[in-house]
Formats: C-alpha cells, structure tokens, sequence
C-alpha cells in the first residue's frame, strides 16, 4: 500500500495538487471525508468539528492553572478528544489497506509506521494571496488584509496542534520528504513532475 | 539551456548529489571548478580564495566604523571583490549555453534570468553527522563535536552571504523550486526520482 500526505500552507495549492495526484496515480483522496468521519464517530455536528479542530486551543498553561470549566479549558479539552477521534479515523483509512492521498490532518506524523510519502507545498506570501483571491468559496468575500490575517491564523494553528501531537516542527523541511514551491505554477503544471517522482521513489521501496 | 542549481546544508549529501544528476542527465557539473576560475581571475591562489569566500566576513557596522585598515575590514573587502569576481565566473559558465548543474555559490540567485531550477537538499542532524563521519576528505580527523560546530559555523556563512547577495533567507523553502530531505537514503536512490522530476519540468517550459 502506497500513502502519500500532503501538508501545505493556506493558500499554496497544496489541496488542489493532492486531489490532482490523486486522480493522476488512481488513489483514494482523504480531505474533508475525514472531518465527516470525526463528525460520525463523536456524534457532533461536522462544522463544530472541524471549527474546534482548526481552533487555536490553549496552552499547557491554562489546562494546568485552570480551575473551572471556562469556555477555553473546555474548547482545550474538546480539540484534544476530537485529535484523538480523528487519530482513528486516520488509522482506519490506513487500514483499509488501499493507495491514498490524504491532505492535512498530521497525517504524516499519525500513519509514519506506514512509511507514506510526505510531502509539504508551500509558496510565497504574494502567489499565495492571488490564489487565494482567484478562488471562489469561504474566502471570497474576504479583503486582502482580511485574507492575509486568516492565512496566518490557520497557518499558526496548524503548526501549534503539529507541535502538539507530535513535537515536531511545521513547514520544516527535514520533517517531509520533499517541499515543493507552488509559486509560479499553475497546480496542474507540478503534477507531472511530481508523479514522476513518488512513482520512481515508490519504485525504489519495492 | 537547462540550469540546474544545488544549494545545501553541510553534510546533506547535496554535493553528490548534483554530481550524480550530472552525470544522469548527461550535463556538465561545476562545483569547485568555480574557485579555480576565480583563482585564476583574481591571481590569487585558490586556497585563499576558497578560505575568504567561506569565511565569515563581517556585519556593516564594523565596516562603518572601523578607522584603520584592520584585518576585519581587510578581510570583508576581499570577501566583497571574490563575490564579484566569484559572479563573473558563474555568468561566463551560463554563458557557454550547455546544459549543467552548479552546486553553492548563490548560483540560483546570479542565474535567476536564465530560469534555473533550482533545489535545497536539507537532512536532520543526526543523518548529516553520520554521512560527515563515513566520509573521507578534510574533515576525518574532526570528533563529532568538532564536526558539528564546523556544520553550523559552514551553514552559517552560507546563509550569510546569500543575505548579502540577494537580501534572501538561505534553505527558505519558497526561495527554491524543490527542497529535498535526504535523511533515510543513499543519495544514489534520489537520481531516478529527481531525474524523472527535472525532466518533467524542464518539458513543461519548451
């Protein structure tokens, strides 16, 4: 079985390139199906998932000198047993044994015994706001400042519940396999080049 | 013509690397051929080039305020005239029109016009320690300690010169097309992959 998992910057393309090498190599492709899969397995509502799961959280701190259920003591809790539900979740799509692509979630970090490939997209802060802003969807009534100020956010968070998990740095590039800009390219450009690669780099674990 | 640059961490194998991707591809390879050529530019001799370009040099303040001509200030402004000289070369080379690979030397940002690809090969610290110590060469006789202090005090001037080159941040994944971690393998096992990579990237640009 062949795992690939892609960790990306907000607004690097990296969704869009996994779907796509998803398609290309003819491989399951795991986003939001697993924020459906938390939402099923806990009994909540999927939109308070995944707004839980991509919350800041607090500090070690606040969970040790926090003596009454405050709402973020319990925002903390809630995001730690929802990390543990979507830790199974993943593991179970692992399970099943077949080729996937799985775009975010610590992936890398939660099926290493797997030995998947790992990848990270990232791209400069410009390329990164005009994709965002040519893309329709949540963010396309944002302003740029807006915008800029919800890149970070997200990408803050998702290095902050990566250290958590795993105490591992997010975005550093000994941490993948390979971290591939985006900025310059059309996504479906990288396809072909990267195809190539984990086809060969899977050729060689054999 | 196709350019392929090599800029690397100390002990990251990206040396080998670039040489067995020249050798793959059939391009030409220019590593220390480059100091020759500054050598030769510069009368100067070539282990004294390759010490002054490889040496820490020092930050603008000291250049402002130092009154005599002090070995430190000697030192940064022969730093300055090999970097120009060390430029005059690297564009000479781009300018013979073959295909090569140019491992160091801040070549991606000196070639940017001629639309190198350009790649940053990174390793966590244990694999470079252990790739350092099962080589042979000038750095045989270092302990594991000594090896280390060399490893960060050579990743720091590289990265240094490249601010003051370019005014960009050294191994910044946005600043490459491809940032490839060679912890885990033999360098040998990355060629194919990379290969296949390059060549599919170079095909999208015809």
């Amino acid at each position: 079985m062949k795992i690939i998992t892609i960790s990306r910057e907000f607004g690097s393309g990296g969704r869009e390139l996994g779907k796509r090498l998803a398609e290309e190599l003819n491989f399951d492709y795991y986003d939001s199906e697993i924020i459906v899969g938390v939402s099923e397995k806990s009994g909540l509502d999927a939109s308070f998932v995944s707004e839980t799961l991509d919350s800041f959280g607090q500090d070690g701190r606040t969970l040790t000198f926090s003596r009454t259920l405050s709402t973020p003591f319990r925002l903390e809790t809630s995001k730690i047993s929802l990390l543990l539900k979507q830790k199974e979740v993943i593991e179970a799509i692992a399970k099943k044994g077949r080729d996937c692509v799985i775009v975010g979630r610590n992936a890398d970090v939660i099926l290493k015994d797997y030995n998947p490939f790992n990848i990270f997209v990232c791209a400069d802060r410009d390329s990164k706001i005009k994709r965002c802003l040519q893309r329709t969807g949540e963010n396309e009534n944002l302003t740029e400042r807006e915008l800029v100020r919800k890149m970070k956010q997200v990408d803050t968070v998702r290095a902050r519940t990566r250290e958590m998990i795993s105490g591992s740095s997010w975005g550093k590039p000994d941490e993948y396999h390979l971290t591939v800009n985006t900025t310059g390219f059309e996504i479906k450009e990288l396809v072909s080049p990267l195809t190539a690669y984990i086809v060969n780099f899977f050729g060689r674990t054999k």
